[in-house]
């Protein structure tokens, strides 16, 4: 349910144009384009239904991450999914493709980090496929259910709405720089960053949580980066979007390693992915009091970043709270410039 | 959902030992083993799940198949676990990892194949996920419903029911095996016998026809040959099964090509798979009066192939009226001595 990736997005865009029927779906379900579909199962309840695919050598590196890792992060990205529609997740479908000599011990692991995910939210793995092939591909569909009431949908922010985030961004993008480096050393807060990458913790509480407050509007979790999701809701919305790079929430692990290996961590927040932590909209007025009860409730913090503006699909940055907003260009050179 | 390959049966096999607790799912569920995964919703509505992934290499040769025929076949095979239950299909879910260059065109017509199948059953499709990859693999899950007194299992054989299927075995693996020669030339009959290969049909229809009937006990589809089927139907209803070879449906097609290109018939309808039509048993006394109401209905013959019986995962076939049951060995190669 991703749409960074430009196959994605020619594809979705050409399943638009030529088979308009399948993006039009009947009144009261959603098709193509949030993070769940949902189909309505009786006047209160929706079942919502994510499906989330990984390839080796595109989303893994079969030397570079453990099976229990990859078992645990094939499930999160889907529970990430059901959180970010304020959802319950209930079920599991897992199918894998496998090299034909793949070792017995490889697959026990990764069915332990699965199956450790899956009992921590009580989610049951119902069924899947297994088939051989030459890379392993994994599919994960998840079956959940939302109250109508509690729903929230990329497409409900509105003009003067802020910004939140449920957690630090840019952790996840800094522990992949890492893995990618092939280094055999792991300093110390980079193994947390690293761990963040592997092992992201789906925010199904706070989602759960947050779909109470009618205040909070649209909803999507954070999967391909703040600048990029953003761009989603605006599309989604029809609105514009505003962020103050100095409010962007660093963990003081990301903000350690960027000074000893030299990158720039705010650029890593707005534009490194996978972060699965939660964004959300809330109207103005009631932003400071959700803070509270965040607060009382998880002994967290919720970190605003900006706020939701009436012009239709741009998205402006500014550097400090002095500075003027200036329009973020629509792609990563374009912030290269900024 | 399928068992013939040795690598879900190990898996299979690895999950069911390692992880119990995700076979043994809560009461009314019914979890991996079936042809669809039973969720209950109400009392007596349960929603059935498939999912089916297609691997290029492996179920597919991309310069053999055209991408119109993939996407069809695609849903074709997850529709066909939907009828095995005797369910109605309802919605579909569809990802795919493609190519970074792949062709515009080629997606286009892969989505005509699928949507054109799609109105057929007035399947909706929901979602799904779009990425990259060195390979084409393809996973559709799809959502069905069925009435908890009609839903046919694997587990629900008798000793001394007859066993039918619902159309002629064997095409689709005359089909394959003119593919996999790669011949520029299609004779007319092999035309036909391709066609069943690329364009399974569902048996939708039937499968919900049957459902109404407490009689017809086990149902499931043929995606691996008879033999192999049967034994899954065997080793859920802790069953033997009697086949006799001369009553295999074998079309005009088949029996034509077999003689010019000198296959024997009965050994593809009854090891070749991806057949797609159902087999299901009924109660002895039924048999007759069920074939009498199919053809009134359908216009065609159901087709009793043999019978269940009480020996616990023995299956025996024997050649002719005459001849006497001997045990078919669990291995093809052990049927070519046969």
């Amino acid at each position: 349910m991703k749409n960074n990736d430009s196959v994605e997005i020619q594809l979705i865009s050409s399943i638009r144009k030529n088979f308009p029927q399948m993006t039009k779906v009947p009144r009261g379900f959603v098709g193509i384009g949030d993070d769940c579909a949902v189909i309505p199962q009786s006047a209160s309840q929706m079942q919502i239904v994510s499906t989330d695919m990984l390839v080796e050598g595109v989303h893994f590196l079969f030397n570079r991450i453990k099976p229990e890792d990859l078992g645990y992060k094939s499930l999160a990205v889907n529970l990430s999914d059901i959180a970010a529609m304020g959802g319950i997740p209930k079920y599991a479908f897992l199918s894998m493709s496998l090299p034909k000599n793949f070792e017995y011990k490889w697959v026990k692991k990764f069915y332990k980090g699965f199956q450790d995910l899956a009992k921590t939210h009580k989610v049951l793995l119902l069924g899947g496929d297994t088939t051989g092939s030459g890379i392993i591909s994994i599919s994960v569909t998840i079956l959940g259910e939302v109250n109508l009431k509690k729903i929230k949908k990329r497409s409900m922010a509105q003009a003067g709405d802020l910004i939140y985030v449920t957690g630090p961004l840019g952790d996840s993008r800094a522990g992949l720089e890492w893995v990618l480096k092939e280094s055999p050393i792991y300093p110390k807060n980079i193994q947390t960053l690293v761990h963040r990458h592997y092992r992201p913790r789906p925010h199904i509480e706070e989602g759960l949580w947050l779909s109470q407050f009618p205040q909070v509007h649209a909803m999507m979790d954070l999967s391909d980066g703040l600048a990029s999701d953003l761009r989603q809701i605006q599309t989604q919305s029809n609105c514009g979007a505003q962020i103050e790079l100095d409010n962007l929430p660093l963990s003081a692990e990301l903000l350690s390693a960027a000074q000893n290996l030299k990158f720039d961590p705010k650029s890593y927040a707005l534009l490194g992915g996978e972060d699965y932590v939660l964004m959300f909209t809330v109207e103005k007025s009631s932003g400071p009091a959700l803070e509270k009860k965040f607060f009382k409730k998880f002994k967290r913090k919720l970190f605003k970043v900006g706020s939701v503006t009436s012009k239709s699909n741009r998205l402006e940055v500014k550097g400090d709270a002095d500075s003027e907003y200036k329009p973020l260009s629509k792609t990563i050179q374009g912030f290269r410039h900024f």
